[in-house]
């Protein structure tokens, strides 16, 4: 799976005339190689798996053979120099070498030239991203236990009486992600968002130390970890009997978020799909409360390409993750997001996030 | 205090002949400026606050204004883009602006010199960083806080038998973590190692499902943040009564530890202090057994400069502060780690973290 997905690395090479790519972001090594360590580089050659070369440190000579034992591998703390440093003694082979110039520092990239010899080193960003915008099954299935993680949460802690007058934020965060890690999630995809009565109109609040309160919304927008993949939902949730406001409010959003979900097909302008959300709102007289954009794509990043917002480029593939997350923030009183994972499927799009969507009463 | 922070870096800046400085890491930023959000620039004039601009985008407009009251603010989603340009309409006031090559990536900076028109963006890495590497007294308070949350998270974790045959690493690292909030941890300071029996002897260890049993040693390696400040605090303890090589090698590593705090003070050359503990476990013929530097400075980051390692250079200078950590590592058995955050002050280090270094046996 990670050899097919080098496989596809190297046609995206040969269209870009390179012989190689110094890969130095860890998360693309990740993708490629498998390798979770802190300090690494890959030099992978446009003709095969026999001329790629793996580099990590000392400190991970174990782990690496377990995690890379396909690639050859070579110990040198000086990762992404080493393997410049070794393409330069056959610069025949490594002429027109790419390098990720969206990470590379200007510093780094001075010493890596001071490296280069008769190599040729370009300017080649994003190629892997390209790649990771599309999820391979293996990468949907850690996208699915992680969603299964987050859902299986929260259905624990309003079972177990987790959000009720008189917590704080700050505690009903901590026992979500305890309980995420409970579920096999390896860390808290982000810093999760618990928002109680007003709070809740804040778009990105962080946990404090707020009560709870009878009558609030209380919003929950949080992620769990598995394989390094995240996963990102939001559901807005009320204490005791909804005032009208709070339902018209809550219905609107849901609305949106359905419509949103509806418009996520293949071949789907991203611009398109935001706006067949934001239209709803917009409708109601409400689109200067949804102040943000529709969604984004999640993987190993939580925060990944595409983006889906009016000012978001592109169209939607299979096997693309996204978030779909519309929201209506009224400033002082409360707020409303709904958010769900899901995978771009021909046809109807793939709900990874579980937890129903009807208006919850605790 | 801040203020002082930015009036030092001036001084930077003239030496350098630099009319300004963009200053784009986010944690630079918060030194300089105390602004917490996840996007911002600064650009520092040399001649004064008053020619100083702050941007960030309209996410952070109510944070920015209470964070950062005493500089101009701009809102603009391209935040160091946005000041670039704002300095290219003035050129002779910003004729050399100095960038953080060290941060800024090879197609950044392109974005950026496309926006500079006259301005000349000058390679400038590291200015922040020498400030950061002596701490002032608001950054040592934090740093102790951040120490005393640690401290008390294991002490209460002993005291409520947190500590015991049965449980795994993994459970005792989240109950660590959660004592950590309780006294006030904004977040683990890094991913904390429990490591129990021949896992102690993994120098980097991640809790594991495994269990904790009766002769173990359990290495902790763990921290607080507070106030964006890190600790970092290694202990080893042994379940029940321990064997004559848990003893022998206890005493060693404590040995070691002692001897690299007594080298702590200015003048002192990093090398040199890493030779002091390291020479201890050689004469022991352990030196094979000790595969790591003996520390490393400590602050908005958890590793930063600077290094106290053979392959170190420079000296301490009073208000650094910085961890001393030997190890013995016994593959296939168990190993010790002790480690404390200290600051090196005139005369005897202050010492951060309190625990006893006395062998516990629980």
């Amino acid at each position: 799976m990670r050899a097919a997905r080098r496989a596809a690395l190297r046609d995206l090479l040969r269209e870009d005339g390179l012989d190689a790519l110094l890969v130095t972001d860890l998360l693309n090594i990740r993708y490629l190689t498998g390798f979770t360590g802190s300090n690494a580089a890959l030099l992978l050659h446009a003709e095969g798996d026999a001329d790629t070369v793996f580099c990590t440190d000392g400190r991970y000579t174990t782990q690496a053979a377990a995690e890379v034992p396909d690639l050859e591998r070579v110990l040198d703390r000086a990762s992404a120099g080493a393997l410049v440093s070794r393409a330069a003694t056959t610069p025949a082979r490594y002429g027109r070498t790419g390098f990720e110039s969206q990470y590379v520092s200007v510093e780094q990239h001075r010493t890596l030239t001071g490296r280069a010899g008769d190599v040729e080193l370009r300017r080649a960003p994003g190629l892997v991203e390209r790649l990771r915008l599309v999820k391979d099954e293996t990468e949907i299935d850690a996208l699915r236990r992680a969603c299964a993680a987050a859902d299986r949460a929260l259905a624990e802690l309003i079972e177990h009486g987790g959000l009720r007058p008189g917590r704080t934020e700050r505690e009903v965060a901590r026992d979500l992600e305890s309980r995420m890690l409970d579920h096999g999630s390896e860390e808290p995809s982000f810093t999760s968002i618990v928002a109680a009565g007003a709070n809740s109109a804040i778009p990105h609040h962080r946990p404090t130390g707020a009560l709870l309160a009878a009558g609030d919304f209380v919003k929950l927008d949080f992620g769990a970890t598995v394989d390094g993949y995240h996963s990102d939902m939001t559901r807005t949730l009320v204490l005791g009997p909804p005032a009208d406001w709070q339902r018209e409010v809550y219905e609107l959003v849901r609305l949106a978020q359905s419509a949103g979900r509806e418009a996520v097909r293949p071949g789907a302008d991203v611009a398109g799909v935001d706006r067949a959300a934001r239209d709803v709102i917009v409708g109601a007289g409400r689109g200067e409360e949804f102040s943000h954009g529709l969604g984004h794509g999640v993987g190993l990043q939580i925060h990944e390409a595409p983006s889906l917002a009016a000012t978001g480029a592109g169209t939607l593939s299979a096997g693309m993750a996204v978030t779909v997350e519309p929201g209506v923030y009224l400033a002082g009183r409360g707020g409303v997001r709904i958010e769900d994972t899901l995978v771009v499927r021909e046809g109807t799009p793939e709900l990874l996030t579980l937890t129903s969507k009807e208006l919850v009463v605790v």
